[in-house]
């Protein structure tokens, strides 16, 4: 059975009241609810976690070592700024998909940089709450 | 019943033959017999056409515009040189999905620039075949 | 008496369906007609091309070489990308004018570069149709 | 009867004396009376000014507001360097052509940035003195 | 009675200790107990959080959305580096003005990029600590 | 009794006129009174002078050499071009805060940069007329 | 008996009437005769063919892949704006040598960058004619 | 006694585990045993502190300015990323010596800049464990 | 006897007073005392005009065309941002020479372009006063 | 008989021992001994210097401005750092081929700029020891 | 017996003369005394070489060939300028250690690019006379 | 008695055969007889130096350091390209003056900047030989 933690990055929390133009309505539990339905449908086992901080996301991705096969980021803010983030991906070495609620490389410029892409297995970006499924059901999908 | 063009860019044709560390051994029929099984599955009529002519990829837009709801394309190469196609996705307004193979972001600094994502609603990539049976579920299950 | 070509590139075929805001309502076989009535009031007779392949461009105003004394280009998406373009007109050494319907200069950044304009007389941008009986007039009027 | 202000900016007094190979041998005045006759002809009045001072085309620009249905602006130099005489364009809210004897895009690299152009209507470059008649008749012309 | 939360960003608890020629003499709590005089005197309540971790200034702005009218936040170092502080600020949609001690403006050229400034109302730069009085008056006295 | 004088730079006599949704509503001769009314609450002496031209502001600053304590200006446009202003101000030596009506550091890329920034004491950008008011304060009550 | 493919691109069918201070005055289908004799003499098999349209040389480049033990080509403008060229040389594996009749790295800045470069085994450029020749001379000494 | 900080900075504590053909295959507590045999050795005291967190790391800065005479770290990601630690660094007036595990002068460009070597005395990059025993030496035997 | 126009730009009137760190303590009216007394020495002609106006110095430099056999003009901050002086130099086509007191290219990096360079003869830069001096000497000796 | 001066620039000396994946096993005596013979075939008359010294290879140039009718020279290392070496072939007139056993320009981004290429008719990249029979046969061949 | 040779690049001689406030006053030859003092004690054996020639460098890499174990380089001002030397270093395939006296990365911009790092084991910086000792105490005691 | 050292850099020793439309007609060593006459004037003693060699170069400062106590040179090519010489200059301490026969700074962009300019007292540039002259001029008259 395949293990997939999946990483909310900052500000992710206020989904749902954030800029719904850019982000839509939904609010994160909901999708957290939705992830965990569709695990099951697909026979996988997924973690959930949010975090606003760096070094705390940096260390869910240590302690992922011994546990997930997969590992699906969003990393929000972060994309854009964290090397620590990315060296941590890089370090453990678990296969990783990041995700996006918006089309990131249609906003601004310093959002079209992202230190993430480059450990990253693949990306999937601009599709809303509907990223993440499509990012689980890859990670369940994905050969290795 | 709705109803999606695919669209895949130059030298799509080698698949199979072409890089395989980075674009896998699946060759491009296998994949288009793929999308059609799913079409049906999904409750969806698709249409697919492969060009190495960027002139032709235009027309081909032009074209969906009395047909097409949805637009999934994998630009390739023209990704990072073309306009003119930039310019016919803006100008037919149909909604548009941007397929990648490989982790584009990863790559050469020029396939980090892509002219078609800011004209698009999301991109998928580097899933290699799984990128676009990803977009062609996207495309049936976006509400709009 | 003055022969002209006159060129529309790639996706103004759509002209009156695409972007009103930025392109206008009229459509192209009007803007036509209204340059044929013009070329007739000034003694000038004219040949209209429109072609969304850079290649068909370049072989349109190769055979151009034994016949027009002056050319008019509208190089739409090609005026930023192509160097074939420029190749040819720089090679037939017909004098040229640069047309574009919106002001290519207040537009993304990417579109004010333009590889025609070296080897160009001059240009007219952002007045819709009437940038392209400006320039009829201009190539008629024209010392040399 | 619309009314129309004309504005020659720095240096273009010497026009017929300076650098003929890039603006022709004509001088101002005589395109001066070229445009007054013009006027006349297509039922439009006009002002012309010729200013080698940033501060007073910036008070042009504004005396103007009163009066002036359509501005028609040679900023020369100031093309490049005028914050100034943009933010008064873009201030009165008057429609603004753009003119430039030589194709300015065809030139040294510094002149192919217009602060001008974002606050215009359109621009007409490279046409010498035929660049003023085209604008003025577009400056006539124009719907809006 | 309107409600502000003032945020001093990392190194400020440092302040009166670190570089004076830079930043003066003044100690973080002085300045504090001047904020809260000046508070009473203006009509407005405060509160005034100071934190070294962006997740924690992240986190403290989202906890201000049910709260707080105004946002005063000298973010410090995070300035130029921070997109998830600029994410919380354009999230929670609180008015906000950015403050600097210094004139970050004639610094290191780094400094002289904000990611806050684009999300902000206003901003006051190198009064030293009068750059916190001003910021006050002007987050009690702005119309909305 | 501090002697200080503010200069209002290009285009700022439009006040009231010119973009509202960017600089409000308020016209200059309003300002004005205001700050001569806060001047004697605040009990300085203040001069005021709008300037169009770059070379009139520079003298007005040589001639402030022998009357002025400090300095406030806003730069306008010229805040972006004129390195004689800020060469002018460096040459008195009269400590000189930069006021702009809108926040600069959020609008277009050229206006991101200050060639008078480094040669100032600080700076209070986006507050509309209250970005003069707050200056004067601080002029006031700065300490040298 | 190596097999060699010969690519001209765009717009080389002009040669010997285009711009020859910088090409010079042979045409092109002398030097395809010149070509073949060298052929003859070398031991080798060779196939010629012009075009000007990216995607044919795109699928020349594609069928060649079952045929020919090297490739040379002259990407002509192409060398500086085309991926899907570069692509296709990089997908077939056929060794590859770029020649050129200018030397493109003392002429326009455009003209320095070379897509084609990194794909290819090596490079000729500047001699005019001479520079195919040399090619094909290369294409059947080379050891591999 | 000469007192010493030393900071691992963040995915540090991954030592031995992580791209061990970039890092090697020691891991951190022996490291810091060899580095505590050799204090004793050199006659300085030392402490040592791993942190995944920029603010952690910023605040065991701020601790040790009553207690530390010299500061080794290897600031790992934050190195291209942290103003704060710099801040930190330039705030307490520690002399500091920048180390790497891995010589960051020769990996990607980002990795490349260093907000840290700008405030710190010396650097030693790219000998594995040996930076840091080199570095504790320069501590311990640097005059000032 | 050869005539010689001496423009001194903005700011210099300051001199002696103004940063005598970078431009020492000698006055302007004692230069200018020197350079007639070297005037006469040399048998030349001179006359000195001094401008805190861009288009006061455009006009001098017109108005030179039919007097001055050379001139040498202190552009000062004008040497950075003036476009419109650069084109007057070009347009009266009289050999000029640039005079800097301070070395120029050892100051602050938008000192170290110069719009006049490419239009002038040659440039004196960094010997204070004796700058002028210099150029006298060349002005008078040059050969053309 | 047409005389050549072949130049191997700096390290040339190392080759068969260095990088042979990159420059081959050759060494650079068995290259000259060919290049004798080949020059005997070709009826010419050729001189080979060797030097790792910049100021070497310019004087070396300069003694060949009474002898050698054509230069070929792999200026290695230099190619992309010595403006000295190409001062000296514009100096000295003699028409020179670039000659480089790998392809610079897929190399690192700082070789891919040549001081020496637009001073040269052309350059022959890539081929290994055949770049230098090739450019011998192209010095001897050439027109001029 | 570990055989290790020292490079002294250009300048270094004017050691204990030069710039004491960034290179200290220690002279050369007290250094080169302190290094086979230490090499004893260490049981390896040096060369020492100092020249201001970068040729005579490259060459004197390339004699170490067949005697260097390890090569320790202090390449001084060809640290930013010199591919030649960075070639023979990776000629000769000796690891090589860069050293610095004064810490390059915070220094002028253009001491910020190092064309021997990326050819380096590691480096050593700012530590002035020291940086040489901690070097040779690498060289003895690396691994490999 | 003032003593002064002048250096001519790389191909100076070909002046007169070289690039007359740039250098001018006259040789070297009519150049030197003229500089020692004016030094007999003057009353100065000055020794004179050619070299092509950056190194050698470097070596004749260090050598002036114990004689001279002005220093004139003309570095050419390596003004561009020598960090070395630079730093030489810096290292003795001897105020010196940079000559340029050009007006480099209207040259090609890369001659634009030089290493030279910032650790000059000022410059003289583009008059011919008769900056040579002026520099001497200066050497003898410049207070310290």
């Amino acid at each position: 059975m395949r293990k997939i933690l999946i990483i909310h990055g900052p500000n992710l929390n206020l989904l749902g009241q954030r800029e719904p133009n850019i982000y839509g309505n939904v609010n994160l539990s909901e999708i957290n609810d939705n992830l965990q339905a569709m695990a099951k449908t697909l026979g996988v086992e997924i973690k959930i976690v949010q975090s606003n901080h760096e070094g705390e996301i940096v260390e869910t991705i240590h302690q992922a070592m011994n546990w997930a096969d997969y590992l699906i980021i969003n990393p929000a803010a972060y994309t854009h700024t964290s090397v620590a983030i990315r060296d941590a991906i890089a370090g453990v070495k678990i296969p990783t998909i990041e995700v996006h609620l918006s089309n990131i490389y249609s906003r601004e410029d310093f959002r079209q940089k992202s230190f993430i892409a480059p450990v990253s297995v693949g990306s999937i970006n601009g599709f809303g709450e509907l990223s993440y499924y499509l990012a689980l059901e890859a990670a369940a999908k994905m050969k290795q």
